[in-house]
């Protein structure tokens, strides 16, 4: 499998761009935003033994590489349009790429978003992708619009990536019909694309969960300057989850897990038809899982139990250089 | 230096973006493009031991990163605006951090690039950088303008940074003066962005030169279905490859060398004024260096010596699986 860089490129990597005037194949592509439009830019590096194993499915890395930059457009309540791919590979496996970019490329056409670029290089196996979407002009979802008083949402359920993970490595033992269950949200997690569009409008402080549900939302409060109060027994589990719950390592992943893709958003008490309107069309779970309680302080996620009892959270979610 | 990601973020990552509506910080940056823009968008991925040393001088390391960038943005005639980096670390050392962001930040300032997103990871050292830049819709230089008759151009001087490298391999012995002078062009490759611009309406098949002078001119004869014809003693090359240019290395370094980062550009013979008026203007020197010599023809470049005799090119050129 002696390939050359530009045969890799040919054969792997060049894909019809019917959005783009210029695609793979020039110094750089060239991409023409629609009239009135924001652009909405992100970027994600996965690296083997940090974020995947070794050994990882090519088609399902493929597909979550593109996935977790598509749910950072999502929580911008952006459409995504365009992406590159820069990749790092040990070796040219043809076999391997084919099936990384068949996860990739089926991904993106679902969601209509061009390979318009990157780059291709040897070394120990990472992958870039760098994505940008539209939003008119001052509708993006942000981080920083939380106000006290709002609703705290979450979207699907929460925790699932995180406890696949745990038994993964052995810190939990689930049934070969759980693992499946789970390990499809950590394998092959569904960006929130058209939900995040859809909250556009309606949604205020908005977050994708991908370090954890509480580091999220204290990300949101942060930024807002807000505080949040969540109500633990109101967040949205799996009934494989909901099994485990009383185990550490499970309320772990569902509280500091990684990698759930849902979306955490804040939105005016006068919105919650509105929001559950928007779940009932695109048929998601949407869950009210707290409110923002004070404007002004520092910002702080705090936790009651079914009880109304507090309950304290350990300052954790996923950190990269943790 | 127990930084956590998040700390990283905000010490060595976040930096004014003067540019954007909204920067490092949020799932993604939000960006508007002035009206009547086409964007251009480019990705790059640099790997320890394949593309710098290990023990590379961080700021260095920052301004090449970024520079492969702008040189891509240049060859296509825009103006760049808009970085992501994300960057893999095998640790957090604050002090490699600081010098390797003044090296990219400085740079960017000087180009009025805005640094709006990113990400960062533990892993084997590797660095992708993504950019965008504007130019007015249609106007962008492309691969594939290049037609018969068109002079065939290179901007400054070629082949030193691959001298560097084979003095730096041990391959080449030269004196400390002149290894100075040539290791200058392979650690801080000054990308030509102000001449991409420039070339704008008068420039047509048009790449940077990073793979190879020669290889880069294929690329344009592939994509523009044409071939060229290149004096060999028409390449500009400066004192310290002019001295070494009968030695095979010094000759491959000027032919196939790599990461010159000037820029080959063909242009109807009726712009020789205008090209050399850019030149002065921008005090760089442009040198005519050959021709497109047929269209439809399999894409070839040929070569003659000064006295006209044909030199035969071995297929070479810098090739990431080669």
């Amino acid at each position: 499998m002696a390939l050359s860089e530009f045969e890799v490129i040919r054969r792997f990597f060049t894909h019809r761009a019917p959005g783009a005037v210029l695609g793979v194949g020039d110094d750089a592509a060239i991409v023409r935003a629609r009239r009135g439009m924001d652009l909405v830019v992100s970027a994600d590096m996965l690296v083997s033994g940090r974020h995947f194993f070794r050994g990882a499915r090519p088609a399902q890395l493929g597909h979550k590489s593109l996935a977790v930059n598509l749910s950072d457009i999502a929580a911008m309540g952006a459409a995504p349009r365009w992406a590159t791919l820069s990749i790092a590979l040990p070796s040219v496996n043809a076999r391997w790429l084919t099936d990384f970019m068949d996860g990739f490329m089926r991904l993106a056409r679902r969601h209509r978003v061009d390979l318009v670029g990157g780059d291709t290089t040897r070394g120990p196996l990472s992958i870039c992708v760098q994505i940008i979407g539209e939003a008119p002009a001052g509708t993006a979802l942000r981080r920083d619009r939380a106000r006290a008083g709002d609703d705290v949402w979450v979207s699907g359920v929460i925790g699932d990536a995180a406890l696949a993970l745990a038994a993964l490595k052995g810190r939990i033992r689930l049934t070969a019909g759980e693992r499946r269950q789970v390990e499809e949200k950590l394998h092959a997690p569904v960006p929130r694309v058209a939900l995040g569009t859809a909250l556009r409008g309606v949604a205020r402080g908005t977050i994708d969960v991908s370090d954890g549900l509480i580091a999220d939302l204290r990300h949101i409060c942060e930024r807002s300057r807000v505080s949040a109060a969540v109500r633990l027994d109101r967040i949205p589990v799996s009934a494989t989850m909901r099994h485990y719950l009383e185990r550490p390592v499970a309320r772990a992943a569902l509280l500091a897990g990684g990698d759930d893709y849902e979306l955490c958003f804040t939105a005016r008490r006068s919105q919650r038809d509105a929001v559950a309107r928007i779940g009932r069309g695109l048929r998601i779970r949407l869950s009210r899982i707290g409110r923002i309680v004070s404007a002004g302080a520092q910002a702080a996620v705090t936790a009651t139990d079914a009880g109304g009892k507090p309950v304290r959270l350990r300052r954790a979610g996923f950190d990269h250089f943790g």
